[in-house]
């Protein structure tokens, strides 16, 4: 399964806890891909001047394959299980995790492959991870506005277990003449109305994810993934040292990721309480998705860049950073979802109310993730 | 006037900026009152061993009461002038600022006071600040919410003019085919139902401020702060010396804010985004007033704490920390304002939509005013 040069078993830990303190600090303080490939191959008594591409390329897509296809078994063996329902979830995320990886890596090292074929592979694959991550998306969306309200309702409970403690009241009129009251019916009804649009959303692209995997396009797909995991597709650059070639490309990818970090406004985030996220949330046309497009770009091209030093010198750490950027996704994605339910015709007063509150929550953990990213990105300069 | 002893006449400065260079830090970096008090008279080439206790507090107090009658005395000339609503208010404003003087001054140094006389003048000035307060709170909650409003809805535009640039649509029901406009429609309603509910209490405020001016019940007040500058009812402990009677007073109110503060969760406010402020704001019996009230209580310490200062030692600054608890206190009433008029009957979902971000809005404008005040008390540490 991983016929690849001698030295480059450490590829198979990619999914293990990163053993580097890299921890996500600023890219600078941290040695570039060459420098980093040099050591981590002398530290093996490996020469680091001619080793072709192909020697560090080839086996770590190998295992990114075999981790696809036992995802896959996985997978199908645990939808036959009545009790399956956690493992098909751990094999759908550990899959879509392969696809990422295998998808990435094809993106970054084109050059290397067969590009015909890896850009095929790689639309495929894009295709995949889309349809499976919208279920996961879904569950979490309703998971974290529906936590969100129990904070905010002061009802407690746990997570995720529907409504939580929130009694859902019948359906009536607004105007209750206890204060505070009506607006406690409203984070009640607004659970319900999440809890009822997420769980048909969550429901039809389960059915959606189920449907896709039986299709011929995705056994296509495994086919192409099965050829990966024995015999990976590359051009003659492969040949080339990998100090000549592919850790260029690596560095290409660390640096569109520098390029798109400096074009934040860090300076702006690093202000607690800015309250740019809410800007012109109830404008007609919300400044939301222009603003927040920049950082769902940042947060693809760290994931880029991991990939690739995965390849380069085996897995790294960039949670902290890749963490607070997933959490600025999930936010502003659950921020719509409340605006977006907002807009139910007939709905209660009360549940808008509580609606608005829960959009606005959102909108500040948005602005939280940003405030979060930059102190992990730049940590604060010691005071005068 | 100010027939106080020589030298005292620094008093009369007090409304001035202050000149020293405190500007709210933490008040264990400055001087006690004590040594303040011995260093700014020894400036003066005054003895501070013996000086009586009466010779500092009755020159303060016969400057307020001046201007307390000067104030008032505006304000009615400018009340015959059409063009006066400016001056009117700003001639309340200096009348509201000299009755909390006199107030907190006889509250901190009442043991050097004709108690029965001093207790009865600070309940009638309570009632009088209170009454004068109310018109100027509103107006000021209304400006805050719509500018809130504008920057949510985008509108642009300035302040306090109205519902600015947000126009007001038509009454009609929810449901909106076009994504987002049933949400600006809602901005431009909720603007318009806040102004409508704020101008009618800032109007009632401004009818019953007016009446009290005209009572006999303020007649009495006037003519008690008119004796106050000429001569303040003292009791014997007033002759005894500053040092021993009167500045200790002084480090009483210093001390208690101390400790009010110091009970204060401070750590969790120097944490941005900890989401304290909005939690439970959906509960029946949200915990916003509970969570308030120790920031309210220290926002009151603090001002008693600095006339305290004003009369032993001159006007001080303790500005940043002030305007921080102000902020505090008028977001807080703001959030109120909007969850109260999210219950006003048969209001459009997409008004009560909007409530509920502006209340959201506000409540972590109190959480950012917090974290303003931890800021200004507790500078950060040197990074380690």
């Amino acid at each position: 399964m991983t016929p690849g040069g001698a030295g480059v078993q450490h590829h198979d830990t990619a999914s293990r806890p990163g053993s580097r303190p890299d921890t996500g600090r600023p890219l600078g303080e941290t040695a570039g891909p060459a420098e980093a490939l040099a050591e981590a191959l002398s530290a093996r008594g490996l020469p680091a001047h001619d080793l072709p591409s192909r020697e560090l390329l080839a086996p770590y897509l190998h295992a990114r394959a075999a981790e696809f296809l036992r995802s896959l078994r996985l997978h199908r063996e645990s939808g036959q299980d009545p009790q399956g329902a956690a493992e098909a979830a751990e094999a759908a995320r550990a899959l879509r995790a392969a696809a990422r990886r295998i998808s990435g890596t094809l993106h970054t090292f084109r050059p290397l492959t067969e590009t015909g074929w890896a850009d095929t592979l790689r639309a495929e694959l894009a295709w995949l991870s889309g349809v499976l991550a919208r279920e996961h998306a879904y569950a979490g969306r309703l998971n974290r506005l529906l936590e969100a309200l129990n904070r905010l309702s002061g009802a407690g409970g746990g997570t995720g277990g529907g409504t939580g403690g929130v009694p859902v009241p019948p359906a009536r009129g607004g105007g209750s003449s206890e204060p505070g009251s009506s607006l406690t019916v409203g984070a009640a009804r607004a659970g319900a109305l999440l809890e009822r649009q997420l769980t048909l959303a969550r429901t039809r692209a389960h059915s959606a994810a189920l449907q896709a995997l039986g299709s011929s396009r995705f056994h296509a797909v495994a086919d192409a993934v099965a050829l990966l995991a024995s015999d990976v597709p590359l051009g003659p650059a492969a040949a080339a040292p990998a100090a000549e070639v592919l850790t260029p490309l690596a560095t290409g990818a660390e640096q569109r990721l520098r390029e798109a970090v400096a074009a934040l406004p860090l300076g702006r985030a690093s202000h607690p309480y800015n309250a740019e996220a809410l800007l012109h949330g109830l404008a007609p046309a919300p400044s939301s998705e222009a603003q927040d497009a920049p950082w769902h770009h940042v947060r693809l091209l760290l994931r880029l860049h991991r990939y690739a030093q995965e390849v380069v010198i085996g897995p790294g750490d960039t949670r902290p950073a890749a963490r607070a950027l997933d959490r600025h996704r999930d936010a502003a994605e659950a921020a719509t979802a409340a605006a977006s339910a907002a807009r139910t015709p007939r709905i209660a007063p009360a549940t808008a109310y509580a609606l608005g509150v829960l959009h606005a929550d959102q909108r500040h953990e948005v602005e939280a993730a940003r405030f979060a990213f930059q102190q992990v990105w730049q940590p604060a300069p010691a005071a005068p």
